[in-house]
């Protein structure tokens, strides 16, 4: 039974070697004469990234400002500073140069140039956007996919607050995506990445009450092809052609086509590791894997159909069992995946360890941010959540 | 080895049942206010749907005029008579509501109206678009995949000249998509649709010098998923979930996802079905699967590995042999699957009897619109195609 359903992924992808040499011609086709260039910490600088767009800006005789900085958690000091600066500056183009942290920096900031009022009362919820300065990209980091989606986080840094806007307003205009940009990632990040790019997936994958077969097709065929590059980066960081599929993969992963006629999506996990992000800091890549393999056991029974599914389909498991043991054993050989690029599996393999305390304050966290109940696979309430994180520990 | 590309595919997307209530709404995200309704025969009238879709734009204030009339091979006659309307009546969007022919009879008013002098001279290619009138789309028939496409095919009938206009200026601002609207489409009709998809896809996987994994794995599942659905809704036309998947499927197969990384595609199988349609008056669907089968063993040992792989992982082929008979195997089960669908599997089956010196103006007519050469998995010249024509009576 397939639900009904929107699609809309109107970022124009420019794919392969060399391709952010494009980019003063991507500005002008989208309108922007005066941009500002905004990027994280020193590696964009040091590899001479920023210089070459730089140059390639002048070239086109297509103005500039710039602004570094963005952390991961991005955070809403630098955001104003941005929207600040923008105005200053008469920009009206911002090309995010960075991962999905320096994406979602930008498009707040663009948020914020075509709104009247704070830009936080967006995150808040208390009023919606009614544009966006255009964004565009030139991505570095394979993983949160931001670069194709609609949505935006940002944490307001003084009280601690995470929060996500999303709008088709902020879909970026283009997405630059060269893969050798990406190649001198350290491993523990470009596997991150992975696992983050899968679970945009797999969260969209394990819901119950609707499934379309081609959706379903190309989420198990993405999956399998993330995990076989994330292998192979494992043991060659410099292989293009497995970077180029895992960049790829990550925006296809998140621009919702691997959630077409699903119920929305389940996302349980990415609320529980939002938590334990917020709480400690860990990478949310390998808080999504620390976390999944009990939010996995809690729910299966909840859809055992599509653990087996994704057993067979996705882990390859073919041995003769009982669905329940399918299941499990789709489990155990993703976290035997996990293990091969270096992810951990649970909390502490992860290096962090909880109080019962910490645990409680997580889990109604989870549920507040939710807003009650959490979850498709399995509709989850707070001591639900409260199990999962000792299932985890 | 992954070629560089670009994907552009901003059409959004309404997908489900009674979608086409939300055209007035629609219209108005993109700016139309008085909207010529495009459509073809009589089964729109009769079925009820134009007449839903007038209330639902006078319910929202919109104005509206109609051209009906569109024919399979759309006319540049009716394309000449929907430009002068759209001036006399100040139109500023134009809606199609059918498939391919009335979606492409709507691209080339959108250009005739946005630019100066003769339209045609677009599809002579003597000079490029520089604009289109906004075009959305309420479609009726899962086939050619124009409602996410950039492409236009265009009849100069008083030539009987059959040219073809790519933009992405052209490509629809919406889809909606609703597959309860494709159900009473005959049996032959949406069969040649589901081999019309699945070509599309076909076409850009047998290519040679490179692929990505990723492509691959969605081209494969997209396949696998429309051979089953055909199938079903040959015995069960009435079933939605098969329309549905079959329908998603046809936007998927031609709005270039399953091309990305690959050089472009072969497309010589379309290429040499559009002179036999231009000659005979075949089904296009029918025209493609009456020559693949020939153009696929006449170009195998030239990308066995792709052939290898298409049997294996599309078709099911396991049994051990050479990688010769594995890609017979694969093009065999091929023609039974077309035979299990009512499909022809040559020009015998598809009713037509080209004499020697017609297979030969068609070879050099295929020949002279590809511009040289023609194909990527083979390249072929006009004896080749001849050879092919041949093979296929």
């Amino acid at each position: 039974m397939a639900f009904d359903f929107d699609y809309f992924s109107p970022t124009k992808v420019v794919f392969g070697r060399g391709a952010e040499k494009r980019i003063g011609e991507l500005i002008r086709e989208f309108g922007g004469s005066r941009v500002l260039i905004h990027y994280g910490g020193k590696s964009a600088v040091k590899s001479g990234l920023i210089d070459r767009i730089k140059e390639a800006l002048d070239k086109d005789g297509i103005g500039h400002a710039e602004l570094g900085g963005v952390v991961p958690n991005p955070r809403l000091s630098l955001v104003y500073e941005g929207i600040n600066l923008c105005r200053e500056k008469n920009i009206d183009f911002i090309l995010a140069v960075g991962g999905g942290s320096v994406i979602d920096s930008s498009k707040a900031i663009g948020y914020g140039l075509a709104n009247e009022g704070d830009v936080w009362d967006l995150f808040r919820h208390v009023k919606e956007a009614e544009g966006c300065c255009p964004v565009g990209v030139v991505l570095t980091i394979a993983a949160a996919g931001s670069e194709t989606s609609d949505s935006c986080v940002i944490t307001k840094e003084d009280e601690n607050r995470k929060r996500a806007y999303g709008s088709n307003l902020s879909r970026p205009k283009f997405a630059v995506m060269n893969p050798e940009l990406t190649m001198t990632l350290p491993d523990y990040q470009t596997q991150a990445g992975c696992a983050d790019i899968m679970m945009h997936t797999m969260e969209r994958y394990f819901t119950s009450g609707g499934n379309m077969e081609l959706t379903d097709a190309i989420s198990e065929g993405l999956l399998r092809v993330v995990m076989k590059n994330a292998e192979i980066l494992h043991n060659d960081p410099m292989n293009y052609d497995a970077r180029a599929e895992i960049m790829w993969a990550g925006s296809l992963s998140h621009n919702t086509l691997t959630g077409c006629g699903n119920d929305g999506g389940d996302f349980s996990s990415h609320m529980m590791e939002h938590e334990m992000g917020g709480m400690f800091d860990v990478t949310h890549g390998a808080g999504l894997t620390a976390i999944w393999p009990s939010w996995a056991r809690y729910c299966m029974d909840s859809c055992l159909e599509r653990f087996v599914k994704f057993a067979q389909n996705v882990m390859g498991v073919s041995e003769i069992g009982s669905d329940r043991e399918t299941a499990e054993q789709g489990i155990r050989r993703m976290e035997e995946f996990y293990h091969r690029i270096g992810m951990p599996v649970n909390m502490t393999e992860l290096g962090i360890a909880p109080t019962d305390e910490q645990i409680q304050v997580m889990a109604e966290e989870t549920i507040k941010a939710a807003g009650g109940s959490q979850g498709s696979a399995k509709v989850l309430n707070t001591e639900d959540i409260i199990k999962i994180y000792h299932m985890a520990k």
